[in-house]
């Protein structure tokens, strides 16, 4: 039952998405031995002006 | 001090989301005999293409 | 497809947890009209010494 | 590598989150002992309809 | 920056961690367009008698 | 009511998390401008063999 949880910057297309959700789940199934039902994979979309990295939000970066 | 994070699909109203709350807490401080002030929880609209179950998002389940 | 995440002071029994996610398995069913198979929980212990409010640990609280 | 995650009602501004992020990376730190760079944060607004203490949504007390 | 926060059931070895890892980093640039130094993954073993589907914790499914 | 979840290497000392969760609060309540008691800090300690970067586990890294 692996639950999978992603923050990225938003942005992605569905079609991203989708290519992203359908790999991230082949490649679990594969190395962990598990079925693709007991794959759950949850996005967040995080705008670069709530994450920070070295003090600096993203929106901010240059 | 329990925390009670929790991700559901988007469009539930007001009240179903008050009436959740409310239950959630009643159950959680009888079994775990807390105080209701002790309860905390968090909840997080899920758009149906931002989770996948199985690798396929909701937004496109038929 | 309600995901809940509990953090918790350490300490539970397992009849105690069984007890927490049946209840609140019932309760998410009845208040969100879903299924009772659509409901993950996952339960995490917290020790005192890594939970803080109002800035002391609660190791440290008198 | 500490990860930092903050959820919190919505509402602050820009100015608000830069100095948020500046001085609590400042001060993971300088207390861990860590490269500013190695310190990621990510900030979560809430709404007051999302958030229950006590079995009450914060958008219904008074 | 990606982050990726996963749980999955306690048990894995360390080769399948580091199997793991390498494969949802490479699926995740090759998807997202992103660099490897980019994505953080932060695995967290569940115990069967912490993580619950449909109200029946694993440790007591048969 | 900021709730502010921290993953960091384990290993830290009970005095370092202390003096981590006072500086934190203090300067969550500074910036915020909220009231101590109403800060929540989840501490996490994460082994090195369960956190990757760049596709790398750090229990690996030379």
């Amino acid at each position: 039952m692996p639950l999978i949880q992603v923050e990225m910057f938003e942005g992605r297309t569905p079609e991203v998405k989708r290519e992203f959700v359908e790999a991230i789940t082949r490649e679990t199934c594969r190395v962990l031995k598990c079925q693709p039902a007991a794959v759950e994979i949850i996005l967040r979309d995080v705008k670069k002006s709530d994450w920070a990295s070295g003090g600096v939000l993203w929106s901010e970066k240059k």
